[in-house]
């Protein structure tokens, strides 16, 4: 894998020298093109052994371009905000917007492969980092992201001159330190595991460039040159779409989840009103357990058509918590910040920390429902969506966090006199819009897009609930038992895991 | 000064019956008009002695609100991240956007008035605190905020009372700690302590609600009306203007600190090399002293005339970092989601943790530069900007972060000869503007700004360098040398406090 990045390639000075001016106007010309079409992020990895040059090539980056469009983020320690949530999440956060360049010095990379070269990670608990790693970058790509992944390398004996050089010119001395010597010790071990890392994550759509550290011109040159050109290319390029996946399979006798829905079940006021209050006490209890709040959160999504009841079974919900755990977030039209980044950023920015509850109105399911239904995303689009989001609530679930998933069904009659109820008598915010009666003209488009997306999104991890929600009380109750009983089934969980 | 909420006011169960209805209804209208004119937000503080309802109130006003809407922050421990930072960060970070209900459980009150209490503040920090408090809150009104402050109350006895009604019902006897006994041992203290606040802070922006919290009707519908009441006013009444500021001075001589600055002023090549040199080793050394990276952060501001040459002196500090540690901040137009915050959001969401730095390529003196000149704000906006900056960079320097700032000068000349020079030979991305040539013709009236603003900001703490840039060597070598000498003194300060 390294053996190309061992053939001592050099640059000389002068070519340096006369090819820098050159490069640089170019590369300022490019990132400014990309700034002003503000059409896709670039994301450059800065990866590889000690005393590459990693830092160096970093630095030359910065002034061969504009450095004000340009943000770099190291990754030590996750803090206490970062630690609390799934291991990714402090990499979102860190995404570079459109039009802007992010600098990963120290990577989704990094930990695994430290964590593996001293043990603390076996093999099989690698690959699926891997694997989820190579998800996430193929999820990038496929928003748009140009993603570029360098891995500086040098040879054994080419470490230990480079960290003595170090050393020895004062102005770089402080950067070695018994930590470097140590990482000497670990070089085959790194060559072995990162061999292995580069290997698996090696994907067409983020490839790994491999470049020799040793000489610092032709490592600079040739990392400007492939970010150039890689600029240039992208500007150039569509978005490139992901192939379309199979049709979906309709049932040919017209039998679907939705449709075997029982929707006459009944709740009567006087067993409502005890249910209710049963289940909001216990749910009262349950997010108050120490092994809940130590160890888990909670993120709720309710989904349903128009007039459902999502809003009066979220207020049960609600009823039954303090405000100070919980966050409500109505999902509307995405901000300007969230339009510049992928499409899951602004769900991501509002998981809870670990203790806490977030009960979503509208989600990430937005996407395989209305955006589908609509038109508002391209097929290839939508038809991906389902894997990045399985990969989402999986990170979700690996991370303690309990995902409950509601889709509230009603029939077309029944919305149909909900809709005129609310028209006739009820407090003008609750008047119908034009758009919900646009919506239910497409009442069949909307039951093939809720069946796809529970074939395809209902898992082990993350089930959907279907809630029969022509009766209210029926649906309110169906929705705090659930709650209650996914949260009691994780702490038990918990509890035969130590025993 | 809590005797009319010892007076033990009651509403009977009947009236709550009949009046809930008919508020919830009014408070959902006014909650609704508030979201969709996205004017203000709504920042509501509970506070009071523990077991005063305080939880249960909240609760309510979601129950009768639309909680989608509604956000509550409660404070206890800062995480790393915030503590890494000043003081008002974690409650900025908090603020609702326009449109939306931010209830704050816990605010900036709670830790003077605690640690006022235990005796871990003293009387004359508790005092700065309350000054700063008030200036924070005058700010929030300012910028259009409606800010509500409710104190709830009870006497010593009905706290006693209080506690044991809630040990005694199974449904709250969770929230009887030890704690709460303990807080009832110290409640002559925190009566002290809270009336001294309350007093000092009941200012005519944001008065003090005090509310008898032993009824739990009585407090509800109090509480209820009030909001209710507040929301409306505030709807029909415009942002309220602070008063004008007594007119600009301008030295009838027609001298100012811009005209004496002698911008002849030059530094040979041969001079500046070995300067910049020097003082970008130093500058090199002094951000990775561990005096610097384990107590303080460093903000610079760039300001100066459009070519004055701010982007060449960033560049040159920061090829004395290392890209890990700092970002450059271009200030542009402001986001959707920054024009939804007062002014000032948009600049402490940026602000460095310890050990970092943050430079500011234009920053929150825009408003008192190109703001005031253009009429982008109104004469009260930029008038109280001044005091508010203060405030900003002064809370900046509590928390050990260096402030630096530069004004870039240049003579209208030099900045002609500038413009053309871009016009005619470079990159086409420095390519001149309509708006350069504009703002050129508004030069007098910048002037006037940045005398204005020296005079205003230049605080003790956050002094302002001004630079004579129309050599760039010269002003290249000075802002280094500058900002070498700032953080030297800042650090010799600390070995001098410890000595």
């Amino acid at each position: 894998m390294f053996e190309a990045a061992e053939l001592g390639h050099k640059i000389d000075k002068e070519t340096f020298r006369q090819e820098v001016p050159k490069l640089r106007a170019a590369l300022l010309d490019v990132q400014y093109d990309v700034l002003q079409k503000k059409e896709f992020p670039v994301v450059i990895l800065i990866s590889g052994v000690d005393g590459s040059g990693k830092g160096e090539t970093i630095n030359l980056l910065y002034s061969w371009m504009d450095p004000r469009h340009i943000s770099t983020l190291a990754f030590s320690e996750p803090s206490d905000e970062e630690a609390a949530r799934p291991v990714m999440w402090r990499y979102w956060r860190a995404l570079p917007a459109k039009g802007k360049v992010g600098i990963f010095a120290g990577s989704w990379y990094s930990q695994p492969i430290a964590d593996r070269i001293t043990g603390n990670m076996r093999k099989a608990e690698l690959d699926e980092r891997l694997d989820d790693i190579n998800r996430f970058e193929a999820m990038l790509v496929n928003e748009g992201a140009l993603v570029l992944k360098f891995w500086f390398h040098l040879s054994k004996d080419a470490q230990k001159q480079r960290l003595k050089a170090l050393e020895k010119d004062p102005r770089t001395a402080w950067r070695v330190t018994k930590e470097s010597y140590d990482r000497l010790k670990t070089y085959d071990k790194l060559q072995e595991v990162a061999g292995h890392v580069l290997r698996v994550t090696n994907t067409a759509k983020a490839p790994w460039i491999i470049v020799e550290g040793t000489d610092d011109a032709y490592r600079s040159l040739t990392v400007g040159r492939i970010v150039l050109d890689a600029m240039k290319r992208r500007l150039q390029q569509p978005v490139p779409q992901v192939p379309v996946a199979p049709p979906i399979v309709q049932a040919i006798d017209g039998r679907n989840v939705l449709s075997e829905l029982d929707l006459t079940q009944k709740l009567a006021k006087k067993d409502y009103e005890s249910q209710l209050a049963k289940y909001q006490s216990r749910l009262s209890e349950l997010v108050r357990d120490p092994r809940f709040t130590g160890k888990h959160s909670l993120v709720l999504v309710f989904e349903g058509a128009d007039a459902a009841g999502k809003g009066g079974s979220i207020r049960r919900l609600g009823a039954a918590m303090d405000a100070r755990q919980y966050q409500i977030i109505p999902i509307a039209a995405p901000t300007e910040e969230e339009r510049a980044q992928p499409y899951l950023w602004r769900f991501w920015r509002h998981l809870p920390r670990t203790g806490r509850v977030a009960i979503f109105d509208r989600s990430w399911y937005g996407r395989v429902l209305v955006e589908r239904v609509e038109g508002f995303c391209s097929e290839a689009d939508w038809l991906r969506a389902y894997a990045e989001i399985n990969d989402f609530e999986h990170q979700m679930a690996g991370a303690g966090c309990i995902v409950i998933k509601f889709w509230l069904q009603i029939s077309a009659e029944e919305q149909l006199s909900r809709f005129k109820e609310r028209q006739d008598t009820e407090f003008k915010r609750f008047k119908i819009t034009d758009e919900d009666w646009r919506n239910r003209e497409q009442w069949d488009a909307y039951v093939d897009a809720v069946c796809d997306m529970v074939d395809r999104t209902s898992t082990g991890l993350a089930p959907w609930t279907l809630v029969e929600a022509n009766d209210k009380n029926f649906a309110r109750v169906k929705v705090l038992k659930t709650v209650c009983e996914r949260i009691e089934a994780a702490l038990d969980g918990e509890g035969k895991k130590k025993s």
